[in-house]
């Protein structure tokens, strides 16, 4: 039937499992196919040529898997790829991971908005110029938090390495009396809580692979493609390459244990 | 004059300058010319092929410099190309940061000697299989430490954040009763004296920063090539791409101002 047909998720590796955990916890009776390019990690150092090519490469082997919508869970290639994507798949809605996270700015209650990233998504300023486009009344200020990712990866998440690395990057002169902080990097919800508390109550945090979840939701419902079953959906993962240590995040990150099937998409 | 030629010495980064600092500090009067290639880095995750490629066209520029030796301060590049280096340019020198600390592990009262790495130096296998090969009693155990060298770039080193990451991969039960433990990434010597000061009186803690100087002290006097300036050497710092995070990290590992000249190597 063609609402239950899969949602398609790729990144370029498994740090888009927070997006298909998020949509897994809010859509439950929707099936996926998550692909991470595990084999060209990470995209943050590649042109915007070569990120568009691999995100088409995926894209075009997800809407073979017959998905019925593309979540583009990687912030590299929501940056690089999502222009091109929607003009090459104009009958499927594409979601990307940025612009939930800056529409929800635009329209809220924000004063000053801090943006924390991995350097390549600060070094392409894309929330900061998305966000000052939607909203040029908004003070934008961005942050390299290059440890971040790694610290996750490694498994310090809620340790005294990410509790001194969190005190250091968010204590930055730069980041004081902020309204809001975005998460722009789909490692750090992993770090919500810790950022939360550190930041305190007057700081709303703005998790972006869930508001991506919630936007596809949204488009979903509006194109009438909600699942109608009442079973929990199905799930499959696949990466380009497969390691133990992919095995090992991938189960943080999605929070519970799954299987990769490695798959090798040909140019 | 011949023997006052300068020393080349190459890494897949800014890392090596480590190994440059050892040189500086052991034989002042040498004069060297450094080259970090930056936009290929890291070599960690490249093919052998591909390596060596990368290290050959460096070579080919350090000896048009005319370099009178090379040290290839890249555990990487120390793996995949020391010998085709030595077959290419078999008149000259050539150091790696591998053979030096093998070398006298093997020679030493060594009983079980650890090893930490990158993920892509223990996946190689390279320490563990030489100190093997050269001293099979030697009981040896390599341990990835992954988060160590984004940590050192970042400005964490002798912060709660390296005592944390610290703690947590050196109490690891396999690296027990360590009679010597091999830093075995460029990174490390910036951690030295926390590692060592962790690790307590009981474990030698063997920099293959400054191994590999004194084995190149030692090439240089055999082959009758030191220095015989009285002033100190002069110095040059290319990077194939220069961005301002290097310049910033290069100081920390040089560990003094150093001026970063942005050179492209043709292939």
């Amino acid at each position: 039937m063609e609402k239950n047909r899969p949602i398609g998720i790729f990144d370029s590796g498994v740090g888009g499992l927070t997006v298909a955990k998020a949509i897994a916890e809010l859509l439950p009776a929707e099936s996926f196919i998550y692909f991470g390019d595990t084999r060209h990690a990470p995209y943050g150092d590649k042109s915007s040529h070569t990120i568009r090519e691999y995100s088409q490469r995926i894209s075009r082997f997800l809407v073979a898997q017959n998905c019925k919508a593309i979540v583009i869970a990687c912030n590299s290639a929501s940056a690089a790829a999502y222009q091109q994507l929607c003009a090459d798949f104009p009958n499927i809605p594409i979601i990307n991971v940025i612009d939930p996270a800056v529409k929800y700015i635009a329209q809220s209650e924000a004063s000053k908005v801090g943006i924390i990233a991995t350097r390549a998504t600060v070094r392409s300023k894309v929330y900061a110029q998305r966000i000052s486009a939607a909203n040029q009344n908004l003070t934008v200020v961005q942050k390299a938090t290059p440890l971040l990712a790694p610290l996750i990866e490694e498994g310090f998440a809620g340790t005294d390495v990410s509790k001194g690395a969190l005190a250091h990057y968010l204590n930055h002169s730069s980041l004081k009396k902020l309204s809001d902080l975005i998460l722009g990097c789909t490692h750090y919800p992993l770090l919500e809580e810790e950022i939360a508390a550190f930041l305190g109550p007057k700081v709303r945090v703005l998790n972006s692979a869930k508001l991506a979840a919630q936007a596809l939701q949204g488009v979903l419902a509006w194109q009438d493609l909600l699942s109608t079953s009442v079973d929990a959906g199905k799930r499959r993962f696949y990466v380009s390459e497969k390691t133990p240590a992919f095995t090992k995040i991938a189960k943080m990150f999605f929070g519970q244990e799954i299987r990769l099937e490695e798959k090798f998409l040909k140019s």
